[in-house]
């Protein structure tokens, strides 16, 4: 039996479980509609079948909100909610906003004023959009500036469930560090790992923008059970480099992330901002924004592409057969030499810790 | 001093080697000239300005022999040799063969008789290219059916330096089981890890097919220091799934093996076959190799690809300091998080191993 040993679905305003060493539930959710099991599965199926139907039959849509940002957090929260809600009325069930999306990208300089844009997970976010997730009966990923403490401040995504709760929070783990991206200055590297979700949806996971070059994190999040790995981002060109760069730039951005897809047999959807933010004291040339967000499938196929220069919402199906079928048919997880791998946890294999292999 | 700590350089007919710590040599080889200094490194450049200076401006060619196999093994030996020959007259100074290419593409189907096939190493294989690559002084990666004992066989690439001598082996690690590609059959998993070698031309790596698909054995490799990823590979169109899958089969491929050139910062050479093999039985549709063989830089950016249906050279250059470029710009390496990687070696994180993280 290849179907997941764990699923967790959620009926309308009600949560369910399923566990196939010991099912405890009766209601299911199959393709949309509900079932309602009064007596042991036994009576309409065996209890593989019963996990192999359930994970072979889920779909899902997921809605990407490609924005441009205003410098005013609470417009830019504003207008996210309304189009979250405006995606759930569009049908998606598991909607994901950009990376700090509620502000500005405020890293093109180092101003320790700019810690007044964090807020506490719980915060104001996540109650506004825990609001609309409630109400639209949906699911959130929300990139949030968190304040944890004073003096800790990281890069982080709530993912808020369809009852309207935060599921849990990832905190970016690859921190960058380049002109105009100075998050270094700005937030602590995460310290809760590579995560997956349990969410009415199913498992997803939520990584974030540089997190993207990094197949050990998406690795990571798949080896969970993730259907869908989530990147909100924030990235753009330097105006002065995007003749002679941008295209490459792009297309790098988009190949490592398909990549992962192909790698994990997972659904990816990379979320990015639109527009040309130059930082509040007026000085430098600012970056430009090249949204084409998109969603890729388990096999790197790109189901959809929003454009590079406008908001756009971008709606694609996740369909759990799907990742079976690849899966089957390029059984990589099958093949991974894990005796091998350790030394990936080296910065690099030179000197002692290396391997001179002359 | 970001340059590399160790560099091996050997002009025409004698080894030299660069150690930063403690320099020792006389001979330097900068963009194919020979520099002979009598005195220290002093007298000319400090040190560091020396090793960077090597570091930067270090270029070579690579040569990739894409092939058509006929059922002999003698005559592929002897073709592949001549296109070796052809190769280096042509400029290249690192030239690749293709996976298994002194035969058909066996593992069709399984049958015991075909280890006749297999030979050790050294032998007849890296006898005959040894002689070549001597002659025309280029290193050599030659793909090998590998007997290592009565009943211990592996899918192998030796690595031989323009001395001729067998510089190491590589034994590919991920071996791949799928309705025509009955590998698991023929080879046992490679034991020596994920290897780069010292050659003439510097460090470079050699990985085999099956491998592509997985990013961890591309950075182990790029992690010791290879500044190229070879692929000697067989992989084909079964002829039913070409018109239906074709496209995104080789496009899913050709994208995985550019992830590893731009996670890595390293050039990434896929050496394939061409032409349609059916099994020695007659049974079966065979398989249509799809060529395509290609170059992609540390940015993934293809240099040059190959045909799909026939026999040609692929020729690119290998620049060093394009590396040095990209890792500047790109500054993956230093901000993995080789903290939080351990889980690679997990073959899934479910169960008592994983992590819930709802």
């Amino acid at each position: 039996m290849k179907a997941p040993m764990r699923a967790t679905l959620s009926p309308k305003g009600e949560r369910a479980s399923l566990s196939c060493p010991e099912p405890q539930f009766q209601v299911v959710e199959l393709q949309n509609s509900l079932f309602i099991f009064h007596h042991s599965f036994r009576l309409l199926a065996n209890h593989a079948e019963l996990c192999t139907l359930i994970s072979m039959q889920r779909k899902f849509t997921i809605g990407l909100i490609q924005m441009a940002c205003t410098p005013d957090p609470e417009e830019n929260l504003r207008r996210a909610e309304a189009r979250v809600a405006a995606a759930a009325d569009e049908g998606a069930e598991v909607i994901c906003l950009p990376e700090l999306f509620r502000s500005q990208y405020f890293c093109q300089r180092e101003d320790v004023a700019l810690f007044d844009l964090a807020e506490p997970v719980p915060g104001p976010s996540t109650q506004g959009l825990g609001e609309i997730a409630k109400e639209k009966q949906v699911v959130v990923i929300a990139p949030v500036f968190e304040r944890r403490a004073a003096g800790v401040y990281h890069n982080s995504a709530a993912v808020i469930d369809a009852n309207g709760e935060v599921a849990g929070i990832y905190r970016k783990m690859h921190i960058p560090d380049d002109p105009e991206y100075y998050e270094k200055f700005y937030f602590a590297p995460g310290d809760l790992g590579f995560r997956a979700f349990d969410t009415r949806a199913g498992r997803i996971a939520s990584l974030i923008c540089w997190d993207q070059w990094y197949p050990e994190g998406a690795r990571l999040a798949a080896l969970q059970g993730a259907s869908v790995l989530f990147y909100p981002t924030a990235i753009g060109w330097h105006p002065h480099e995007k003749a002679p760069y941008g295209d490459s730039q792009r297309d790098a951005w988009r190949t490592i992330q398909r990549s992962h897809a192909i790698a994990n047999g997972v659904y990816v959807a990379a979320v990015n901002r639109v527009g040309l933010e130059k930082p509040a004291d007026g000085q430098g040339a600012g970056l430009e924004f090249w949204g084409t967000s998109f969603v890729a499938d388990p096999f790197g196929l790109v189901l959809k592409e929003a454009a590079a220069d406008r908001e756009e919402l971008v709606l694609a199906e996740v369909d759990l057969q799907r990742i079976e079928e690849v899966r089957r048919n390029w059984p990589f997880f099958r093949d991974r030499r894990v005796d091998a791998y350790a030394e990936i946890t080296q910065r690099f294999l030179d000197g002692e810790t290396g391997r001179s292999k002359k």
